[in-house]
């Protein structure tokens, strides 16, 4: 296998890793309000209000039951390119990479998201680099693609929802870690570091930053009259009075409300 | 965001939601003897019957090792289509819907299967209907798509396969919920209200209404030869004597079966 | 190969072809005006009232240049099932077919739609009954799925969308024909029998019968000061000024519309 | 970029390339009988002899009006493998690959039909390869894949039904030359080395070489009765009695073929 | 459904199934050393030997936490072809195909690898089969689509990677046994029997077997010093430091590498 | 459709469009030389440089026969956020977008290369813009997905690869512009502003923009060889001798090459 294989690549002027802005974190009151919402509620909320791509489809909850609400941190794959940085002697080069970096800016509670184009022969991330994750208070990891070492993944508990797993390490196919804490694809939503990511066993969501606070508000509202009508289904009553609430039902939930009130 | 949408669209000539005539229910006592059939045998005996397509592919189990038998209600969804049913106010809309509608259709026993293209972005059910089905006594839900709310869903225990789940309301993308109790596509099988479905850890299969009979009949004497070689299998006999029966595995088939009614 | 399929199977009581009713014609004055509405500018000006899935996604035009403006008639296929309409003997069984029967219901101008789940091994339509299609008048055809008998069916000169071609006819694989004149899934597209088609290279778009006016009307002022930003472009003005109008552009196009007003 | 890789891997003990007999060619007579059958015929005429899977599904024509009867000659890729057969060092090995081999291989009216597991960054063939095959007289090629250099090689006029193009070439991505002249999946078809291939704008479909001579036989009888049903449809005549013929329909073709045979 | 299929075909000179040599098995003293190996190193190892593609992407384990190491006995699907083998009448055929004849071929230790071309609609084993598999000693199955009968299947215990399940059996379908034993391309790998698969919840990795001597020793190593970066990111220490071993890391390692050594 | 959609949005702090630095453009000569590489030659050299992934897989050309060597300005789409971008107001709001910034940044010779995932329900550009694009010079474009108006865009005859064309316009289904004159994904192909795009037939292919200079040189010598070889082949030459060459080969290339000198 002899190859013309250039010792070195003319590289083209960029300095890796592109790095973005730390994000803001939002004030943990509000991460204990969002923790009462569902995914599902998220995004049903988030397209009232005109906001409807914010489902992040395809990684699934590798930790079933699992929920979490934080902040995104964002990791960006991009295509393989040999003259930048080489996919051969990729495990070592990453020192220098964008996995690298991120992984050092993670803040305790942070949710990691990771563009990779849902790529079935990269594994993103592996054991140790997730040890470390852990290690650093990371809350949970999105990734539009897969990881690899499973097998001990599992022990290490962190929530996690991927497309799968494979035995690849991350460059070994065709991307590389290019940016993070930049703007992202996170399959067919945006995801810009510091909104908010609520995951459960539906999938994940994307919160814009600004749009969360009006989010806890309106869902405590709807998981309310929720309560009422699942109570109300649950003993025979008919969802046309009780899902969504008709006037009638409107009223019976309003009494229950004050009842629930007084009797407090 | 300002639009020029009008208030009020100039609707098609179409009495929404499209209903089919209630389907006939089987004899009890034909679905008790499909319980001891499997979805693999049921699927096997039917094509050698000729007919090919009965299994409907693409819903996976999401509650491993349940088991389902009962008569199909259906559902289709249809593209979205805003001049008819708005996408944006849909929750509340749908009470005049096929959704709400067919749920109130449900017998005791019955298997929904619903048609929804195989869409990652519409979840067809959620926890308080899906609350409402298990109160009318349905059996088991297939859907050709995705279901939300699954974090509570997975709690109420209803035998389910999916495509997977989705945060999304029914009507959040690109489809809404069309007609109730007609024929279906469901992934590639047509299914006709009343047709039986039988739905395992293998998936769902479709049995022609006026074929269960006599699939009932011919499974008995299948499931019974199947026994016998699985006992001799196990004890280490040859797969070219016992699978299936050569001349002389039947002979012994019969012997056994004959000893067995002896015994009895 | 000896099988146990029985002579006959005991069929659903279903008559086929489901028939539905006969879509009203427009006006030909509004067909006229359409022919100069692009399926582009019909999809954009459908989607700013607030219809977003007017798009018919896979069938490509096969004779380039067509453009095609009519009414739609239906034709849904479904999934093969032996025990109703035998795949085997299918070419003559299609004589008490949905296929025949819409072929005989079509009007001079009409544009047959084909609901085929974009199947790559049914051609819903050959050569034969594409020549009977023309011989009634037909306008154009745009089959979600593929037809057969290119070769000669290039010649006829029918403008034709599909998503290819094959030599397998229509039941050969794992659909037959259905129903016509329902309402079908055209790829993500509510095709309502009797909804205009206007179809060019671009694609094939549906427009609700109802809104048809509305769009002839707003797309005629649209097409207009288009005409006036190109000849600008053109002449190299600048997009910020001519696309779209900046109010600036706005004042020179309603002089240059009054100035010809005047020359005519 | 420094690597590990040894200079030579111990290699399976695998003779490459794997070779099979060279097919009996056909009688010069049947193929041109053949000539006169469509893809879209044959197809229809295996199926309803009860061999289904003969549309080699996914290759299209290059050459529109292009029309290929003759025997299959046939070449196998396979997943690359560096230990095999270096895919860095890829252009010059061929010398002693399948490709080079099966070129060599071909007689003057041979098809040539390659399974190439659909991939698009694999250029199966490129201009100089091309070039010797016409030169060696060979009528068509099928690829279930892609060809490069297709500026020049749509010069060149050899009928070609492949997926697409790419510029890169037959080793340069994840497949590589493996066998020739043995038995292949051309998508969904098996083709053996012998069997005819006949291939029109419709697609290319296998006729298994015993069934040709039959086939010859029943398209004969099928071009004619479609030929007098043609000539009605186009008089305005109607489906029902002429597609396919009714019993009257039938009993006018027979006078129509009697008066043929007397005029002649 | 009257039909003119003959009742036998012309079938093509072609003895099945098609067989290849039996496999040398590996020293158990090799497989014993790779039982520490995960799928992981054994990829990642590869890829720095320049072996690129050795994970078998598709397959999926079914009993979560099951590994397994072991030389590959090979199972060839191919297109349906009812002039050769009928679908129709297949279960019993198949007493003379190559699925009969791998499993008689099995000897404690193998794996089973199949290429179905992920097919979702050909389950290849069901229970009766691998129930004797498991009495062959067989160690696991690696498949590239489907089997039946999971609801037993699961029973039996064995270690299993599959594309899904299905109700239907293995000719029931699009596909049939054609060889067994001979090279494949089992998805995008190409695995020659006799190579060692190891197989985890990462996926299934193809080790070529000349490569396996190699590939155990190189792992010794990385296993070792992953081990001591484990224990040190696990106290907290830095990524840039010991995952990979930076010198400073490197040199830490030697010294706990030869503490260890002393403390033995 | 009464909906509780904010008149405005808390929008994130981003100022749009994400705008890079104009690339430098390559000298004149250079483009001139690489005028005469194919896309094909290029993959091929790059490849064996080390650089694999250069081919942007998907577009295809739309204007047969055009070739275009210019520097690459890029476009990149990214998912619909209505808290952004509006997608119902889109086209008046594209005014401060990326798609109008990218066009006026677009000097003579350049290749306009657009991030659109493959989407096949956004039209990244329409005649409008194009005719822009056209009278500032650009020398193509290369699109990974779609664009609309092609009746009238085919007229403007810039060389154009696109996955297809749509009547939508841009930003009218999940996607919006983002950014310009940044890295982009275009399909599998990391493209940088700069970087030199060779589009033919075969598709469009990356070259680093440092690696030009090294390519044009390469390929010189090899476009020499390969027309001798050619001219051979076509004359009956074998293709053991002539491609590539052998060492009898290359002598008698040395001869000829040496005869054409002299003969100059």
């Amino acid at each position: 296998m002899s190859t013309t294989t250039p010792t070195s690549f003319p590289a083209p002027d960029i300095a890796l890793p592109i790095a973005g802005s730390a994000p803001a974190r939002p004030d943990p009151a509000l991460i204990a309000r969002l923790q009462e919402v569902s995914s599902a509620t998220a995004s049903a909320l988030l397209h009232k209000l005109g906001v409807r791509q914010t489902f992040i489809e395809g990684p699934e909850t590798r930790l079933p039951g699992a929920k979490v609400v934080g902040p995104a941190v964002t990791l960006q794959f991009m295509p393989q390119r040999e003259d930048i940085a080489s996919g051969v002697a990729q495990e070592y080069a990453e020192r220098a990479s964008a996995l690298w970096h991120v992984l050092d800016a993670v803040h305790s509670g942070d949710v990691l998201c990771i563009q990779a184009f849902g790529d079935a022969y990269s594994g993103c991330l592996g054991e140790m680099l997730i040890t470390y994750f852990k290690g650093r208070g990371g809350a949970g990891i999105v990734v539009d693609g897969r990881i690899r070492d499973w097998p001990k993944v599992r022990e290490i508990g962190v929530p996690l929802w991927t497309r799968g797993f494979t035995p690849n390490y991350a460059s070994q196919a065709s991307l590389f870690p290019w940016a993070y804490n930049v703007p992202i694809a996170c399959s067919r939503a945006l995801v810009i570091p510091g909104d908010i990511i609520i995951a459960d066993d539906d999938g994940a969501v994307m919160v814009p930053a600004k749009l969360a606070p009006l989010l806890a508000e309106q869902s405590a509202a709807h998981e309310d009259w929720e309560a009422f009508s699942r109570a109300r289904l649950a003993e025979g009553g008919s969802i046309w009075t009780y899902y969504p609430l008709s006037e009638e039902g409107r009223r019976e939930y309003e009494q229950w409300r004050a009842g629930r009130g007084e009797g407090a």
